[in-house]
């Protein structure tokens, strides 16, 4: 009834150098190079999908991220398009060859899914949801688990490790910003959580600014000084008609706004001798 | 794509005095009684269960509480005893006639648990748990929801819709303690919530001091103003020999400290027009 | 340059029994008896007051709150009547024998105000101003010390160090709530931080439900729960119009309110052996 | 007893690109290029200084911090060398031509302080001490002012404004880190305020990662994403032994991590478009 004793949990960091690397498509996780992941919140239309898909493939970024299960506080609130959107987002996987991010909610929608994304994504709300961690666990895709609203570092790391100790080493770590008393932003970012989370772990941190922040003027700020502090890849809502946007359209970036933030990104990592990963280096200027 | 429009959330007075009543084995939640919960963390063995069996039917109390499948911040922490366990509290159900309470972490655990409880709670980390609570809204066993250690009462009460849209009326809220930044305490205990939430809403509101306070020696002080805010319940963790519990030992209470518990109940809830239910009225002095 | 090597600091009990008496007016804070402290926010005028003092007197209740000097998030807002304000409550501590209880809140106010009150109030944002916490230690009128909006419970005991330390004994605590995530209520009423710090100090300990709740809809059970868990006495804005105050309108009941809750408030601390302190005993029901 | 009507707080901008520029010494903040303020948490000896002067001088750096009046959770820490110390900063803006900051707690220390330094800094603790800041408001030298721990961001511009609407425009607004829930970190650095601060604000802002985190290994970190952010300004304290520091001993970084982190920084900015102040360019490389 006692747990086993353990010299040291998967997260941990083997020689301080340990770093892992954790591929979503043909982006790399945890290098020099800083992949970006973008798309909408949720997964509207083909059209929706299909415009994003084509102005983030001119930019050079190679991962998609959009939502087909939806965990939203409301019932009543739109859920998602389900399996459609899965569909609709593995359909930018064959067409444009970008890495496709999604979420899942339960351990069911893990073989549902696992035909469609190339990476599942595990939601604030179900950063110790164990079932979930445990089931994702058993898979070998990599999955992008997102810090809980009020998840101390360490809870966030024995969160990780449900999935680690199961078999499947590909996980991404997300700082999404965290509860705090002040109305005046959803979340606040905690960017120095970026920075602690890669002295404790070899596993990849990224951050997401849009959830952090909760407002599109501000994204641009949290992702540089994201970068600045060491996070291993950038997370955006970025959608074609952001205040059409059927969830979270307050933070959604649009296309034309992420394309003038890809160089100020570029300018930032390059201060700090890494490099925004790029399909298509020369679009940029 | 848009949400029906509503009137009304199911969890919402229909008028000023609308209070629903919801019962657990021979206890009823939300009238003038204030059922007590009582049990150990976890279930551990037939002996554990036994003694604090034996010792709750003698103070009064109805219901019986014990983990058997357990959510642990870390993979290699006792998880519960599962199935087990479910069957050992079931033994009490039978021998004492005490309802059951045990929490579900995922869909699948429902079934099985259903059969061995009266009561299925869904614990703080699973409170955004949406296909768990969509779940339980598709069964008739009442629903005991614990509040998210960050949650607002919104949040908070639209989980709740996420059972009662479903179809289940049956459900029971909990407020346990939310995270705050004094490391005096495991948790705060967000007393005056109770009383917020039975303004907004029919559905009975009771208190977990244990949990909201993380110690032994603040058990007291916090059911007592539980009581006096207006709770229409307590659970409480109770251990035969609560430093030998293989979980939350730090804030068990001993069979004994229970039984010096309930008589201040008694006197507390008396002092609010209320009185503490117990199935034998004579046993206490 | 090293601090001097101490024991024990002057806040802890030299013995587990020990607790301290601190006498405000009439009412003594700390015993079995649990005085009321009652009053408008800000002092405004002579009615307001005249109107107030009859009301509490014929309640039983022997102290006076009013702020003359108050400390504004805005410098556009009222900042009280100054020395205007500290003779009208003086006026009602010589037409009713009620002791008065004022906030400071800068040194040069202490000599000032030392004449027209018999406690000085700290406010939650000087709870650290160090300078002003030494300057009240070396008079010897008690000392209402409210804790800090973000402040440990191990930083409120030493700023009562502060006072103690330079000579003063008579410092009463005062738990008014603390800022957290949820917009529903102005602040988290830390209710169990009440029982936790008479655990740690000889010192009295009273709660403020007015600005712990921010809303007169939930004084009541704030009210009774620290009574339950313990609370040394009450202190309660309470305004003979609340929809007129010129200051924190949301918060303060009226007089009928206030005098439908003392009873209540009797029934609660008989509950839990102690009594409210009344000075005419008669008078309730 | 009503306010003014008020068309504007001093604190907002009057059109959007709207800027102030606030100068300590030599330095001026709020322009395109951002200065550095460095120094010990307190002022200890001339020694210490000494040597941090001599070698922040090497740097370019032309802002010294120190402590002289020291605030403190408890009365028996050190409280700072009082006059003396002002005395050994002023010795160093003699001698080195650095511009001096150093906090001061009560009205009554402006006066003093003022012959000895070149900007007052109000701490944390006192961000609502409203007669300090009024007091402060009626001299014309800078403020820092530092944000309260857990102040929302309206507090702390109306705090600023207490200042600004006696007369004194010359106030710089500092992000040190808010209070929250994780130990892992003394506070959370809200580097998104920064940011917002600048929207709303012509003021200067500048960030405190030492306070900040509160663990000298995160300042590298943090420091960086704050001027990624927008910082027009950054405080750091260094000390020539971090480990024999009198107070804040975790968070001081040595002189020679300091000159390691210039060069970072000054990459950094120059990728924002922006240009870390240094006096003597030739120095870095």
């Amino acid at each position: 009834m006692t747990a086993p004793y353990r010299h040291q949990n998967c997260y941990e960091k083997q020689y301080p150098q340990h770093q892992s690397t954790v591929t979503i498509g043909t982006a790399a996780f945890g290098g020099a190079e800083i992949p970006i992941i973008a798309g909408p919140c949720s997964v509207e239309s083909f059209e929706q999908l299909l415009e994003t898909s084509e102005a983030i493939q001119n930019l050079g970024i190679s991962c998609l991220r959009g939502g087909a299960f939806k965990p939203r506080s409301s019932p009543y609130s739109f859920q998602g398009l389900g399996e459609e959107g899965l569909k609709l987002l593995s359909a930018m996987r064959l067409q444009f060859g970008l890495g496709i991010v999604s979420e899942v909610m339960t351990p069911e929608q893990i073989p549902l899914a696992e035909a469609y994304v190339d990476c599942f994504q595990v939601g604030s709300r179900n950063m110790q949801n164990f079932e979930l961690l445990k089931a994702l666990g058993r898979h070998s895709k990599p999955v992008l688990l997102k810090r809980g609203l009020a998840a101390t570092l360490d809870e966030f790391l024995m969160a990780a490790e449900y999935i680690l100790s199961e078999g499947n080493p590909n996980v991404i770590l997300c700082e999404r910003g965290i509860r705090s008393f002040d109305p005046a932003t959803r979340n606040v970012f905690d960017v120095v959580s970026i920075a602690l989370l890669k002295q404790r772990t070899h596993l990849p941190v990224i951050a997401d600014p849009s959830h952090a922040t909760g407002r599109r003027d501000l994204i641009e700020p949290a992702t540089l000084a994201a970068i600045a502090a060491g996070a291993d890849g950038i997370i955006l809502e970025a959608h074609p008609h952001p205040h059409k946007s059927v969830s979270d359209a307050d933070q959604a970036i649009s296309l034309s706004d992420l394309a003038a933030l890809v160089p100020k990104m570029k300018a930032v990592a390059n201060a700090v001798n890494r490099n925004v990963s790029l399909a298509v280096e020369g679009v940029l200027h």
